[in-house]
């Protein structure tokens, strides 16, 4: 029932990636609503709306349909959960419903920005903890590296600690605590500082930053990429010559428009709960949801939270 | 002395800005070098490296290029400053020769952001300062909409505050701390918190953060521009249908690019000394060296640093 166009864009997406990928779905929310999908369903009485509070939320609405989709994961009936709605609400649901991963201080948003020509960077905490503390982001580096290694097959994953040069002298205090440390965790490729600069390019992995500074990246590359590409397109439409190429133009641009739109990912991952559990964009749309449905089954199938919950317990 | 291109670059810029926007100006550095320009100079026999301590290295180099040029500036020999080179210790030669502006807490780098169909967004700090008080903050946005105004005529600046969401309750303690002050301020036009993806659009005029998060944010935007528009051209190239259009897409796109390329810009402004210094890429052309001395020299004709010092006065 999550997002700014629920429940359509996500019946039609839960839809497709059953269709297309063979994604096995159950639908949580009004049963009145979702009998008439002719998919699986859990009935669920309440929504959490976009702007409530989400711990308040989460604690008072124990028929919502995010807590039954955090339930049927911590049941074992289903392998993961899927939400667009309020994403302190989703977090909220799955940490009190699945719980905390043995181990993991706190859970962290793990998303994946797309490198076209070179596997994606994952960055996190890209926006569940605005205040960390060193040794949580040694933990988010040690969590980063299992789910780049599980989702992208990069052996030793390198991690970068986001900050404002390379040298380990640069940044705030806390970035300068979690260099030393991260320096000294043996089973970690940690290759230093990285940039804001460093994030849309080969050079790293694993981005990690405290859940602040992480959100801020993020949106401010996601609006860029967004800005150029419309800027561009714009430009040559504007252009009495260039713009009779457009289509053709337009055909060589759309496997790169497809790689960078963050709708192809579907959605970031919570990281160190204990059960899979993947939060999409508000404005998700089917295309969204279908894609955000099959990276949470190939996560399933990976056995991605057995595999966090076995490199947080040998790091701990 | 200062870049990696110094000093060709630097001698290349300042020529071209003299000669065609009529900017007189003093080079500092060895006069073995510097008399062969047929350019007025200033001899200075030390040059401050790129990797150098800044503030050691101003302290122990008082013959350096860097230092001599911020104290032609303190004697009113120069109206401004521009240097290429250890941004850091730039800020430190302003700082120490200059003084502060009466009540300046700190000062702040100012950026200049393009955005294609609009003003510019200004963004300080952009890495002064990596930790800062909310008290700093507010000041930076007093001294950012100074700017915004003179420079681009925006007769009451939109000031954002750089956050993880809109609401008031979003962000580090830091950022509501300062959220509270700056609502109370009755000389600016505080419009609440700002995204990542607000930087590069027409949403707001001044972006205020503390020097860690601008540098990151600032970096992301960076990257993420250049990026995208090489991936673009190269997805072009790389089709043989619109690969025959790319003169024509080439040309619609020439005013874009060269908006958006950071050179354009020239370089960043120091904020809150008591005289004129811009910081440029330490990777400056001979362009970016022009764009940075005609910026300096449009400031110096609007009498920014009187204007910057009435407006603190003001406040405090």
């Amino acid at each position: 029932m999550g997002g700014d166009h629920a429940p359509d864009a996500v019946i039609e997406g839960a839809r497709r990636a059953w269709e297309k990928h063979g994604v096995e779905v159950i639908l949580t929310g009004p049963a009145e609503l979702l009998q008439e999908t002719g998919l699986p369903f859990f009935a669920a009485s309440e929504v959490v709306g976009m702007a409530e509070e989400p711990g308040q939320a989460i604690r008072r609405k124990k028929d919502s349909s995010l807590v039954r989709a955090a339930e049927l994961v911590k049941a074992n009936k289903a392998a993961a959960m899927v939400s667009a709605g309020n994403t302190g609400a989703a977090m909220a649901a799955a940490l009190l419903r699945m719980g905390r991963l043995p181990g993991v201080a706190r859970p962290a948003i793990a998303t994946t920005l797309p490198v076209p020509g070179a596997l994606p960077t994952v960055l996190l905490d890209a926006g569940a903890n605005a205040e960390c503390s060193a040794s949580w982001l040694v933990q988010f580096a040690e969590m980063g590296s299992v789910f780049s290694r599980l989702h992208y097959g990069i052996e030793r994953p390198r991690v970068g600690l986001l900050s404002i040069g390379e040298e380990a002298a640069k940044g705030t205090p806390l970035v300068k605590e979690a260099h030393a440390l991260l320096s000294n965790v043996d089973n970690l490729n940690f290759i230093g500082n990285v940039e804001g600069r460093d994030l849309l390019s080969a050079n790293v992995d694993v981005a990690v930053a405290d859940g602040f500074t992480g959100n801020v990246a993020l949106k401010a590359l996601e609006g860029a990429v967004g800005f150029v590409s419309r800027s561009f397109i714009g430009a040559i439409s504007a252009d009495a010559e260039a713009k009779a190429s457009l289509p053709s133009v337009m055909g060589a641009l759309q496997p790169l428009l497809a790689e960078l739109d963050p709708e192809a990912q579907g959605g970031a991952m919570l990281l160190g709960v204990d059960g899979l559990c993947v939060i999409s964009h508000g404005s998700s749309s089917p295309w969204a949801i279908e894609n955000a449905l099959r990276m949470a089954h190939q996560l399933a199938e990976a056995d991605m939270v057995g595999q966090m919950r076995a490199a947080v317990a040998a790091a701990s």
